[in-house]
């Protein structure tokens, strides 16, 4: 395993291409690393000028007169080389290059020139065209994207590890916005060097990482891959999404990241024995990893579902009937009968358990309290449409305290506006995962299912 | 076609059960349609009680000494016939039933009896077991959820026809609060007399409706169905969601709205005769009514990808390689010449079109102006990843403007958190369709473009 923790938990940063000027990458970097609180000493380099922030800027990084942990490289790709030189003179072993214009451009012999450098000096480097690694828990932020344009997680235990750079950010923005929390972003462009295996292989050991959250583009090594992940998915669940499955996808890819994308069926192969699971959406990744964090570990497909709305019960019915690995739990004749006497006739005895429109909070916690009990019952999918009026909001306090007293996995399903979203957004913070729709809800459970069924 | 324009256009309605107690349906129902600013007369009735509101109550609707053109009636299922029977004699033939309690519940003689009567006085009903009616145009609002808990949408070119209320109701929260807008909401329940038919029937001549959402659970007259649909869907596209595809929702189905789902595949069949637009889920169907509501007719498959992430350029033409009526288009030579000599290196010419991170608003106003004049673009998918430091807020009103100088249709995806979301709805408010993902846009504009192509 590469030891990548200067990457992570560096003391003293390099930044080469630093500038005054904001409108350079480089200014953005810098000015990131410090306004982001990163408690080590982050030191400008750049020839041109003396200093920046009030901070002394050096020449070359050899001219530092401190140790340095961790190079960031933001100069025009032609200089990149010289820069990686000065660093291994410098004895930086670890270098993190933001600059494009290597094999995405065509320009390849530039990479490999860089690649062969790297390897025969035993350097390890995160790039190059990429936009470097977030960490949630120690404030290191390289991402050269303005925070007012772009949210930063809280912390939290996704990780997610991403080929493409815009791409990441983006997601990274919402997932901030909708309150996920996460560990690590690391944006590794072409994997010059360190690639996906070894991002994933040192995810595995960090203790604040749950669920590995993975989009790539290409592989170049197979072999390593495949061993790589299925070793990791036995400990922690990775969520893959793959660019580049179609043929004009592939192209596409060769001039993103340089990288060959592939055949769509090897891939499958390869992800379907290592045990990932596989996303079919940026949107369906988060709400799998929202299932993992929140520890709703769905590992029995027998799901229950109890809803105050009769055609969502439905709609939730006909997914779970459609999915792969689920299916609607029946319910003990002793459960049944312990409510038919508790509830009014118009209520639904079954799965869906239709508490009906007047359902009141008091009628859920009866169902869910008698339900959870029933040995048939794997798992819970609890509709709450709180349009209706009888429910009161301290059902979000209900659901959480039936939350943490029960070991089954529970999913709550939403669909509103304002009042709605207060509600959800409290359930969330309780620690219980919330879907604004039945069909995202099921497809994430069937997938963590399979998962936790195949392990 | 039966004429129901009293419910929609009614001078005095009356609410028979109309109550002073809160907790009552026939509370809220009333309160709802004078808080709700409609301009007519709303008539409480119910005998034990002189007035509510300050509004004179009768003990019956033959007692009002006025014309009533619609009856709104909140009474316990025992006694409905009754009244109903007394709207008959004060000649009302309007009625809108919400009381449950029917043959969703095994009561099919009571529904029995009262359909024999509605129809041979020649009477027209909605419900039973709805929610009612809600109309953005004329502030016509009967529904029985608190305003605080269920926001109401803006008049715009949407309605929506659902057989389940909470389903319907929970759905049109969400909408309206991202600033969908609709002419009229129907919940229409157990679909006693009129049906999903007569309503899209009625729909397809109002003029305020560009668009119908349709929401079954059983349609009981197939042959009627059929042929309005196939009718109406010539004018007026309708996206249809169908619940209880599967055996278990098929059972689920009849203790809720008291109709027989039928075969998944016999409805299959007749929504693609008759050329309905079926969506997947909830959410595709309102993705879907967007791109109508907003006029981006997407009737030529060979879509154009214009994005500043490369890896949101890729998973869209993944998504729209693997999509059913889409291509992507091949951009002419000359486009290809022109765009190349504007821009630098790193772009890549070429579909998706990849005009890199660091991408100006004026390279997207360069790509949009030469590419759309290209006739091998039939439609044009822009990606704008807002997170990206050198994009101006301002490429919204380019955008916007954009879309109005053009024929072909257009959509965006943007993901992100607030800085994002903002833009995004300002471009939504340009009559721009937003999407927060390329598979849930590339999915839209498919079944849009099958519509279009079939037409």
């Amino acid at each position: 395993m590469l030891n990548l923790s200067n990457f992570f938990k560096p003391k003293r940063i390099a930044v080469v291409g630093a500038s005054r000027n904001p409108n350079k990458v480089g200014h953005v970097i810098f000015k990131n690393i410090i306004d982001g609180g990163f408690d080590g000493e982050t030191i400008p380099v750049n020839p041109k000028t003396h200093n920046i922030f009030n901070r002394i800027s050096y020449g070359s990084v050899r001219k530092i007169p401190r140790k340095v942990d961790l190079a960031i490289i933001a100069v025009p790709a032609q200089f990149v080389l010289d820069v990686v030189r000065d660093c291994y003179k410098k004895k930086i072993k670890d270098v993190l290059i933001v600059t494009a214009g290597f094999s995405e451009i065509g320009e390849k012999k530039l990479e490999d020139e860089l690649r062969d450098f790297l390897n025969k000096k035993k350097m390890r480097c995160i790039g190059v065209n990429c936009l470097g690694i977030f960490d949630a828990y120690n404030d290191l932020d390289t991402l050269f994207l303005p925070s007012y344009r772009m949210e930063r997680p809280k912390p939290g235990r996704i990780s997610f590890v991403c080929q493409s750079g815009a791409l990441g950010s983006a997601v990274l923005d919402l997932a901030a916005d909708q309150g996920y929390g996460f560990s690590k972003f690391i944006s590794y462009g072409n994997a010059t060097q360190v690639d996906e295996s070894d991002l994933v292989e040192y995810l595995a050991e960090d203790e604040n990482t749950k669920v590995i959250c993975l989009y790539i583009e290409g592989v170049r090594d197979g072999d390593k891959f495949y061993k790589t992940m299925k070793k990791v998915s036995k400990k922690k669940p990775i969520i893959v999404l793959k660019g580049g499955l179609s043929d004009e996808g592939q192209k596409a890819t060769m001039s993103h990241t340089g990288t060959l994308a592939g055949k769509k069926e090897v891939y499958f192969g390869v992800f379907n024995q290592a045990n990932l699971i596989r996303a079919d959406s940026l949107k369906e990744m988060f709400h799998i990893a929202s299932l993992i964090e929140k520890e709703s570990f769905f590992d029995d497909g027998r799901i229950l579902v109890v809803t105050n709305g009769g055609g969502y019960g439905i709609v939730s019915t006909d997914n779970i009937v459609e999915s792969k690995n689920l299916e609607m739990a029946v319910l003990s004749k002793e459960t049944s009968k312990t409510l038919r006497k508790a509830f009014p006739k118009t209520v639904n005895i079954g799965n869906p358990l239709d508490l009906v429109g007047d359902a009141t909070t008091h009628r859920y916690v009866t169902a869910l309290e008698e339900c959870v009990k029933d040995n048939n019952v794997g798992g819970l999918l609890i509709i709450i449409l709180y349009q209706t009026p009888l429910i009161t909001t301290d059902i979000v306090n209900v659901i959480g305290e039936f939350r943490d007293k029960t070991d089954k996995p529970i999913a709550v399903i939403s669909t509103g506006g304002e009042f709605t979203e207060v509600l959800s957004e409290r359930l969330k913070e309780m620690g219980v995962p919330v879907f604004g729709f039945p069909q995202e809800a099921v497809r994430a459970i069937d997938k963590v299912a399979e998962y936790y069924l195949k392990k």
